[in-house]
């Protein structure tokens, strides 16, 4: 079971990333739970509450002409019953100047009647990259 | 229930906010989870894991001559049975030069038989103050 739930959260995990590579709204939007409760905290943003805004944050930044990838490293899963909490440092790939940088994430998702929802994304940029 | 609850994990948060300002070791240990489980990510350091780094993280921290005081703002708290989530904006009020910082803090706290506990603690600095 643990390692179902694993599975499952690290699945909605990577449908957040993709969602995200891919400027999709739509699949955004369904990894969220949609209510007043939600937190979104972009690198070097103020926190967003409540689905409202974190969906307008979405869709201002997928409006922008960047891209991003990510190499995802370090993850770490630590399910306890319905919540489940994801670590992981999100390595974005520059664009031209081939300097990346990476930003330390936590995401954290609940387990609804259909499967695993996000209710908060905290990134927070990384100074010096280790290693 | 759910006011008590609330109630009590406002009461940890200030906790650890208490124990941070006074570079309180104890008090800070009596607020975290003693697990591999739990992380840590101060603003612009990678994510820290697992109660051995993230304790020694705050003896360097409490260590420093820098004593930190904040005014919290913005406090949210949304409590789904034993894991609480708390947001919240740490106002760093600055030494000298007046002027201070704010950092967006997202704090994960867990439900044990003697009290909550904090499993997880994200800041990340906001690049424009809001307002």
């Amino acid at each position: 079971m643990a390692e179902i739930d694993r599975a499952a959260v690290l699945a909605v995990n990577q449908a957040f990333y993709t969602a995200f590579e891919t400027a999709d709204l739509d699949a955004m939007s369904e990894v969220w739970e949609h209510s007043d409760r939600v937190v979104c905290t972009h690198p070097g943003w103020s926190t967003l509450r409540g689905w409202g805004a974190v969906s307008a944050s979405w869709y201002a930044l997928f409006g922008g002409q960047a891209r991003l990838q990510f190499i995802l490293t370090r993850a770490q899963v630590d399910v306890r019953g319905p919540v489940a909490v994801v670590t992981l440092d999100e390595n974005l790939i520059g664009e031209g100047s081939g300097a990346g940088s990476t930003v330390a994430a936590l995401n954290l998702f609940v387990e609804a009647a259909d499967g695993w929802r996000m209710i908060a994304h905290h990134g927070s940029p990384v100074a010096d990259r280790p290693g």
